[in-house]
């Protein structure tokens, strides 16, 4: 444990030392001792290179959050601006959204765990914090619509089906395993959104 | 903000320091600070005490959380101990689960949410997340009943419906408020569950 390439204790599969890999590092940190308690000092030692080298392309911890939570935001984000998400019914897009959604938080799944346990500290935690609050206030904006348009029962509460909904979804960053194929889950939390997660068998 | 009276900054209500009171602060504290950076310095001052007088009820701050903790988890296993838990059809008692559940976390919220936000660092963070699981399986074992019984669609996959319900439940914490009374919402999320959070107007 005193050479720069033992210190990394099998943590960093490639020996890359990129932006991107440095990032990758830091998220897994941030995700096992917490943003707060993570210093310079560890993520250096983890990505097994000096500190100044991290410096290099970081400015700053904060500076990796900002970078994950942007990756995580901008994956999401993307999801509502695909031709799915804004053409169709409203209830057609808010399927697709619901669907890109589980897909994208298998996909970027330490960026999206890292978004959804941000609590507002940092000037970055607040602006994602903000960010997220935009992407539920546009699928509950759908979700008004869908009611509109009679494709919905209309003892649904936008705002709350749009918080609901959103709790479902990003409660799959707790359990899902970053090797699970994104395939058939999308699909089976679509499914437990739109027609519930304990079906009636009656209801066929 | 000298003398101990100002130093609690109106964030003890009652002026009593029982145990219960010096919870309810602790509680506080590790929600606004998190666990990890909150002291027995931050503590004692957030209720307003010296350090001596709070070392008198708890023996430091992982008893706390461990009392924090028992109180949510007790309030919840005591839900699968009612009467509607244990009879009736498991579908029935699937849904007297589902309500309960919903009716501690609002009445427990500050205590639930600590429960919630457990990662595993500390012994009691590892022993609440036993019980959680033990929670979780009890519920995904009456699902199974369930589905054995026909009263669930047969394509619901017992293990991936209870961590879904889990999630649903659980994400309430994030958004309500302690002043919304659970009258409405455990019937909410009981149907959101059962029939989806935005369920298709043309099922009816």
């Amino acid at each position: 444990m005193t050479g720069v390439s033992t210190q990394t204790g099998g943590r960093v599969r490639r020996p890359s030392h990129g932006p991107g890999s440095l990032l990758e590092v830091a998220v897994r940190e941030f995700l096992t001792r917490g943003y707060d308690a993570t210093s310079m000092e560890d993520l250096s030692r983890a990505a097994g290179i000096t500190k100044s080298s991290f410096y290099h392309h970081f400015s700053g911890k904060e500076a990796l959050l900002r970078a994950a939570l942007e990756r995580a935001l901008d994956g999401l984000f993307a999801v509502l601006e695909e031709e799915g998400s804004r053409s169709g019914t409203p209830l057609q897009r808010l399927q697709h959204i619901v669907r890109g959604q589980v897909a994208v938080l298998v996909a970027e799944l330490p960026y999206v765990t890292v978004l959804l346990r941000v609590r507002g500290n940092t000037e970055s935690e607040r602006w994602a914090l903000e960010r997220r609050r935009e992407f539920d206030a546009r699928v509950a904006a759908i979700v008004q619509e869908a009611v509109d348009a009679g494709e919905l029962r209309n003892e649904v509460e936008p705002a709350v089906a749009a918080r609901l909904l959103s709790g479902l979804v990003n409660s799959v960053v707790e359990w899902v395993r970053p090797d699970r194929g994104p395939d058939h889950l999308p699909e089976l939390v679509a499914r437990a959104a739109f027609e519930g997660i304990l079906p009636a068998a009656h209801d066929r």
